[in-house]
Formats: C-alpha cells, structure tokens, sequence
C-alpha cells in the first residue's frame, strides 16, 4: 500500500478526529476507498477504539431510492441507535462515479433526507470528519489524469497541520477584531460588515470545530455587503457547470447578477427563499497545498489566494451567543481568484495582495 | 446486471427473511459482493423497509485485529444498539481472498468474539440470513472457473423451496416419530438414537427458522451413537484439508479415529471437551441443485445424496423444551457420500437406498 495512504490515514485519525481508547467509531466507506479504510481500520485498531464500518455506496443508494414508494419512515431505530451511541463518526469519501445518483428524483432525495432530520442531528453532535479517497471517478471529475490527483489530494491533505492552525490563527484575530472587509478584484469592489462576528478557524481538526479534511480556511459572517464581485472559479452546481458569476449587492441583498454559462441557475438559487440573496459566509482560502480548482467543494474552498463567498445560511459559531444566522435551505459557496490584482482589506489595512499575506515573504503592503 | 443476481437477492428478501415494510434492516456487504449488495437494496426499498449497510470487508477487519493490543471492550454500544434496534440481519458473504485473516493469531480473533457475546446475541435475536454471492475467490477455494461456479451457486440458490420444503416436512415426520437411525455405507455401520428429538426443516426461511441460503438439510440431534463411519467427503478445518476421516463410536462416544490425510486435526478436535467426542448434529443433506463439494460448509452439508454428522454441540431446537444439548465449543461437520451402496434406515425401514429418497422416481426399497 502507498504510504501515503497510512499518513492520510493516521492525520485523520490523530490530528482531525482525535481518536482515543475506548471511542465508539462508525467509519463510512465508499465505493472505491478500500485501502484508505484499511489503513484507518489499522490506526483505529491501535489507538483501542471500537469500531462499525458501513457502506456509503451511490448506486445502493441510488438502488433503494428508486425501490422505495417514498414514505420512508422517520429515522429508523436501528440507524439513529447506532449514531446516538457513537461518540466519531469518520466518512470516507471518492466513489466510482460521480453522477451514480443523478437518476434519482429530487423530491425523493429531499424526503428521504428530510425523514433523517434527528439521525443527522445525532451524527453531528459526534465528533465526525469527512475526507476524501482519491478515486479515478474524482480524478476525472477534476479532470486529472489518476496520477496527478493523487499528487494533488495528498498535497493538500498531508499538511503541517499545526504550523498551518497557526497562522490561520493570525487570520482570525484580524477578523475578530475588524469592522468592515473590503475585497477588490477584476470586477470586484465588495464591501461588507464583519462587526460582532466572530471567525472560525477550519484547522480540520474536531479540536476547532472543524470537520472537513483536508481543510484550510478561516471564514466569518459578513452583513450589509455592497458592491460587485465576479466569481472566475468554475464549479458545478446542482449537476450543471456554472461560468463567471457576477453579483451586485446592495445594503446585503443581490440586486442584479449574470454568468457567462448558465446563469439561470443563478437566478433559481437567489429564488430559493429570502436568505439566498444575502450571503452567510465570507471565506479565505489558506491551503497552499491546493493549488488548482477541482470541480470538489471540499478542496475548492481552501485553495490558496482564493476568496469564497456563500450565498444563504450562516454558521451559528460566527455569530453572537444565541443569535441564528440568515435562516435559508441553501449554503451555495462561490469563489474568486484573488491571486492577482488584488487586495482584501480589514479597516482600511491591507492583509493580502495579490495572493500574499501580510506575513508572508514578497508581501507588497 | 446477471438476471439471477436480481433473483437471487428476491430470494433473499421475500422467501428466506420475509422483509416487511417498515422493518429495520442491517446488511452486512463483504468485498466483492457489491452487485449483489445493490439488487437487495433495491427489494428492501420495494418493500418499504429501512437500511443500514455495513461493510464486512476481511482485509478490513485483519488490520483492525492486528493492530488491537487484543484488551477489547465489551459490547461497544454503538455496535450492540445497532442489532438491539433492528428487525432482520442479512449478510452477504463473498470475499476476494478466503485466506485474508490467517494472519491474525487465533487468541486475538477468540478475545474479540468473547467480547462480542451480547451483540452477537441481539444479532441472533433478529431475523438474521446468511447468503453467499459467487466470488472469484470462492471459485479458486471450490477449485472451479467463475462461470461453472456462478451457475453452481445459483443451481443451489435459485430452487423451488415451496416445493422443497414440502418434501423436507415428510422427512421430518419420519425422523420426528421414529427411534433409531440406522446408517450403512461404505466403511460405515452406524446406529444412533433419536427417541424423543425433533428434527429441524432447514427451508431456508426465518419462517422454519433457518438461516442460510441456499439450505436444504433435514436435521435433528442423536444420542447413543454406537459403530462406525468413513467420511469421504473431503474439507478444511482450521485451514487445514482433511481426507477420509474414520470415527468408531461406542454408547455415544468415540473410541477410535484416523484420516487419510492430517488426523492430527481430528485428534486436537476430539480433545477440545468432552461434548466434542459426541454428536451433535445427524444432517441429510436434500438441496439437488448441489451436486458437488466446494471446500464451503454452507454448501457441502446441503449436498443432495450426503449425510453429515457434526462432533459437539447440539441445537436446542432438537432437544425437549428446557434441555440444552450436549454443551460443547465446537460444532464441526463431517459429510459422507450416500450416492452409491448405501441405505438410510429409521425403525428398521429404509428411506434412502443409493441417494434416492423412498418418495422418489427410481427408489428401490
């Protein structure tokens, strides 16, 4: 086995989850990641935890979706049980092909998540991460040969994770302490207000509230945001291939918006309820080991000299004790190239240029 | 998709563990049993039941097992909460590799089934169903190709069980009211009581309560054993092939053994406890779309013109209400080959004559 697999597994098991003795451990799998379970198994065998594997298969799925009549019974004893009592919950993902499920009707999709409401509420509050295999189906997605993703998926995964929580760190003290983020870019002059907000530091590790390996971002929740900004990163949403989206805002709301490809999904996504015209998230990407975009959410949002910005609900964690943030059914992350051109500024001070920050060498103040 | 996977998997559901909506269904997939994994999924969801898949893969649970320091809690609760929540287990059985685990030392596999006792008890308490998905593997272990072996799988599987069950309850009347079992056959000159036992359909249908599919067995629990037996039948146990085991018995116990080929195996066997030198189970194998040994005790002890016997441990099915049988570790089942110059008499009365049952076309009585 690669031994890159073992250190994937062992950043995942030590570093993200913090997998200790006596640990209920459910770790799902996918089609494809067989050895990167493995090799969990094997750390999760050493560290004395106790441990379920199940099987996330698409085309199971997608099997039993289409089976079923769709009145799918409210979180099924046996599964909610089962989350209720563990205490990590690791989901491997990668699969075989990244469309398996597209035949699957979205009203039955929705009514079978919907129907898990407390089930999904019992795995969040374990201690889960989720990451990634790198697959031939994700390779092609990305557009990779199998190769270079494993390159590319390692480099971004087996990261000095501490090093890298350390200045992300730095990040969020600016953040914390900021009033107003002023992004400016091709096309780009965004205002927003970050008063009172508080950011997270997405260091992949449960330590930091942070579920997602590989990870690499520090992001808040931005108000009152006005302005233009285009989004030069390509991404797929809700299976179609989006080109250069450009919003307007105003006082926190999108008043006008286009997209060289594909600009209708635009226009259903900013109808879905009031809270998707106003952004939930404003996100700065700090993952220098990923260096291109993959057409994968996960990965896509912590690239380096790239900033995101969500459309629809906020992280409770970045708001006042108590308050909910911007209540929508979409979290839709879009990103911008920030590496050239450009400037993000906290009160008036510059932080990065052109992809560099302020404590980083070559940094232009 | 193979039509008679799809076949195969309604077997499974409707037939052997009778899936109903709203049921709460764990299956647990092995390695390479994917294909099989989707059409089941697909019945359970036509039925309206709920899933939980797990992944029962042996390299998995090698690198799991080989990494424990061996000190395993009892019962995890996420693990134990899974089987007391739900209705029906199903496992797929398969594997690429049937030699995966023969690496983990035997005292750590022992440690971590002792700790297992109670979920393995939950686990029994469910409809539970053992089937097998033609692997390449299991091919390579039967000494056959894929092709002749998925079709020798499916010969055995895909019966008219209504019809088989119906000529294994004539057996069970016989055995049920009859005494003593008289077997002859080559090297082999053996009576057995069965005075107030009751003999187990094995219909491969939680119904009956038998578990595995394909079955095909009648079976009950002899006491007195006295005579001998040859068992030409050749398998592995403990990994090893034995060959033309020979076991003379005298009031239950036996007195002298040998083998063509590692009696030292039968030796250590024999040694475990005392239930071990006695009988526990007296099968006739009756699934005619089992023609041949495949080194797969699911199969073999099935085999049409075949009885087994099996040292140790008797089922308390086939015992008087409240007796428990023959208390011994083991259960380990030995098979002769009744096709040629052999009879099957209960009370004096043949019922087999060279393989044929006395309902049969061609018996000779």
């Amino acid at each position: 086995m690669d031994d890159r697999i073992h250190e994937h597994a062992a950043v995942l098991v030590d570093w993200s989850a913090r997998v200790e003795a006596g640990d209920d451990v459910v770790m799902s799998v996918s089609e494809g990641t067989h050895d990167l379970a493995v090799a969990v198994a094997e750390k999760i065998g050493e560290r004395g935890a106790n441990l379920v594997t199940t099987y996330g298969s698409a085309e199971l799925n997608r099997a039993y979706l289409r089976a079923h009549d769709g009145e799918f019974d409210d979180d099924p004893d046996h599964e909610l049980a089962l989350f209720e009592e563990s205490d990590v919950v690791l989901s491997l993902g990668g699969g075989r092909n990244t469309a398996a499920q597209i035949d699957v009707p979205g009203e039955v999709r929705g009514a079978y998540s919907k129907a898990r409401e407390r089930t999904r509420e019992a795995r969040m509050d374990t201690d889960w991460v989720s990451t990634v295999h790198p697959t031939r189906s994700l390779a092609q997605q990305a557009g990779m040969s199998y190769e270079a993703y494993q390159e590319f998926v390692y480099d971004a995964v087996l990261r000095d994770w501490e090093a890298l929580a350390d200045e992300m760190s730095e990040m969020k003290e600016i953040l914390d302490e900021g009033s107003e983020v002023h992004l400016r870019s091709q096309d780009t002059d965004l205002t927003m207000s970050i008063e009172g907000r508080t950011a997270v530091n997405s260091t992949a590790s449960v330590a930091d509230d942070s579920h997602n390996l590989p990870s690499g971002e520090v992001f808040t929740a931005p108000q009152a945001t006005t302005g233009e900004v285009r989004f030069d990163v390509p991404m797929t949403i809700r299976g179609t291939r989006i080109e250069d989206v450009w919003l307007e805002f105003d006082d926190g709301e999108v008043v006008d918006y286009n997209a060289a490809r594909n600009s209708e999904v635009i226009g259903e996504l900013l109808d879905t309820d009031e809270g998707a015209r106003r952004l939930g998230e404003l996100g700065i990407g700090m993952n220098r080991g990923i260096d291109r975009p993959t057409d994968n959410i996960l990965f896509d949002e912590k690239m380096a000299e790239t900033v995101h910005l969500a459309l629809g609900r906020a992280y409770d964690a970045c708001l006042p004790d108590g308050e909910s943030g911007n209540d929508s059914a979409i979290h839709t992350d879009l990103i911008t190239d920030v590496s050239d051109d450009s400037t993000l500024a906290v009160d008036g001070e510059i932080i990065q240029r052109n992809g560099t920050f302020r404590w980083e060498d070559g940094f232009e103040g």
